[in-house]
């Protein structure tokens, strides 16, 4: 297939401030500018703040849901995905995307990081979890300084990789 | 959102004969006639026949693969779902899809219509299992003479249950 | 380590009658009695008279748990595995079993057969489903006429194996 | 079952430092030592010198794996639960303990401590991770002094919990 898709996903906790919510959904709409595929865990919160964006752009959303029922996505995610395996469910979101955008976060977005930086999925960071071990900053997360900048540096690092 | 989509799901071997390929690709071209989504496991054999045909009409394909790469999905595949989880990944594509047409099948096969039936997902089949315990047939799979005619039950059950 | 446990898996339906309960608590101590561990999948039914006979006889229980919550095992499950993954349980179930006990069975039983055959582990039938396709049957399920025969049959295809 | 077990995950990287494998070596003793069962990933690193700790003690050792093959397990596991799911299977020894010790880390066990953290498992940390978000840190890691006082805090948080 010449023309090869590329998915960039978002993830955050599922209840945020308007705040984050405001950025998350930024990030949305810039993926869909760039003509990449949004995917996501599909519920509240970042979740949907970005699915809006993105379709308000006419961008295509991916909610990879936990759940059994697909009307628990969001109303703005296009193509459900229902597992039923619960938080194993973020295992998916992560390997089904080429980079990562983490906004805010709650500890199910740092398990998420945790499987993307293990299996070498770029994370950039908005807003969210700092790392260290024994005294030693992990520099894993590559920061951020704006949802236009999140979603140029998740671009760059696919198109170096491919 | 208005415009809800409809999933119909294609399970069958990974390896088969062309007889069988040419049904599953004439039933992902049905699928695309009638404007629905393809899911299916991403691989070759049956996924990639019915992936082909929904793909030369234009239909979207979603593959939820078991492996980490997602260049394991078969070429028509335009949406890969990168899981990880091997067997798995069986559960997400039965319950990602809202009917499912198996066809012919192998073991694999076997398993994702014991998931199906036990959420009470609709399984037409074409030349699939037969299946029986103490004696009694189980009529739990729907059977089907045609690529058009498994299309059109599993899209008549699906709006029966909406 | 030198004494390697033997593990075998029993399955079938969550509700049962008390005949189906009988044979699958006798399996279950034939289990215990030959010094293997139990394998299921923790909940009631085949489960549940599984375990109860193991359990009776100074037997290992493992139960493979679909929930979040290990309190829904049944009372002789000694350990509980919590997935949270909810159907996705039934394929460690089948992998962590070296043969499989199909007793009587559900469309979830029917899931858990089709995943031990394509990952080729032996699976021994006490009335159970019956196969076939294309009017050929499928000779994948080894019957046995007795809860002793079903056990002697699972760890003689074990030790041959091994 | 009157005599309930208690169940301890231990967490860390598959490649550890000796000085790191000592600690967890000890852990995995005081474990055993207090009568709990340990739980953990199966393989090799802070895994394995935890089992060999538990087992050189007497103690029950499972490894809840991530391939198809029960030979992958270090040789210190008793009890091997074969998933086949990948890194997923990270979601179900978290699930299965009642509280869990973070020992050192890499990214695969820093998913673990999000998975943890989001399913309020206590997680005790020795040499881990530390968390901030915002410039706020995270308590969610209650640290420990040493391999005793680690297993002293988990089996007292299990036991407040009951």
């Amino acid at each position: 297939m010449k023309d090869k898709l590329t998915f960039i996903g978002v993830i955050g906790g599922g209840e945020v401030s308007s705040q984050v919510a405001g950025l998350a959904e930024e990030v949305g709409r810039e993926i869909a500018r760039q003509g990449a595929v949004l995917v996501c865990g599909g519920l509240g919160g970042v979740m949907e703040a970005a699915c809006k964006g993105a379709s308000d752009e006419g961008g295509l959303t991916i909610g990879i849901l936990p759940g059994d029922n697909r009307r628990a996505a969001n109303p703005h995610v296009k193509i459900p995905i229902v597992t039923g395996m619960g938080n194993a469910r973020n295992v998916a979101v992560v390997k089904s995307s080429q980079a990562i955008i983490a906004i805010d976060g709650s500890h199910g977005t740092l398990s998420e990081i945790g499987h993307a930086l293990q299996n070498r999925i770029p994370v950039i960071g908005l807003n969210t979890w700092s790392l260290s071990i024994d005294g030693r900053a992990d520099d894993g997360i590559i920061p951020a300084n704006s949802p236009k900048d999140a979603v140029n540096k998740a671009i760059e690092l696919i198109n170096n990789r491919e």
